[in-house]
């Protein structure tokens, strides 16, 4: 009786622990982040290694975030939306903050590090859009 | 003890339970699904009523996606990411969904009646971006 009272007991912290991991990140659920998107316009004789982007440059920039990083995302521009019109964008890197002034203080010091690396892997200039997700 | 062991396998039927709804739903499991992010860029006369796209417009697009939508998101934009650039997009609307014919299949007889929500919330001509979560 003894021992399946503390059997009880650990298979309910297992489960509180679990519960409470779910509670901070259900699906979805990235209302009231900052996201940082990070835009490479498509257009000829642009270039792009997603390897390259993927493998080093957005796990250096994602590690100077410390714990104000939620998540990051990459994606891979594929086509327009719209029929006959250009692809836009060839990549988007994204990284979801809880806090922009923090982003900002993480980033300003090692602005020139994260510059000096774009030239290995793209020759577009980056449009970058703060926004604040509502929903 | 046969009702601890009752409630033993009660608690144990739970935790399964909660641990089967985390494996489908992990905090950003968005890798390999499409993106559908539909921009409305700033400038100058621009409008845009936000509580109208997040309560009727973006629920209507959503609910001609069936199963086939994952999730959809809403932003709003706040700044650019550059010192002294504009602000890019006002807002953007993204659908995430696993399967790129099924969406267009569900968007196209639609497309008039979508096209005419639109004058209801804003002036501005959406740039459609159609790509893949790689990470």
């Amino acid at each position: 009786m003894k021992s399946g009272i503390v059997l009880l007991f650990l298979v309910l912290m297992a489960c509180l622990t679990t519960f409470g991991q779910k509670k901070q990140s259900p699906k979805g659920d990235e209302k009231g982040l900052i996201k940082v998107s990070v835009m490479y316009p498509a257009g000829e004789g642009k270039t792009f290694n997603m390897e390259y982007y993927e493998t080093k440059h957005m796990p250096m920039v994602a590690g100077l975030l410390g714990s104000n990083l939620v998540k990051y995302t990459i994606e891979k521009g594929l086509a327009s939306g719209i029929p006959n019109q250009p692809l836009p964008y060839v990549a988007i890197g994204i990284f979801y903050v809880k806090n922009l002034a923090d982003y900002q203080a993480s980033i300003a010091p090692n602005r020139d590090a994260i510059r000096a690396d774009i030239a290995n892997y793209t020759n577009i200039a980056p449009v970058i859009l703060v926004s604040e997700v509502v929903k």
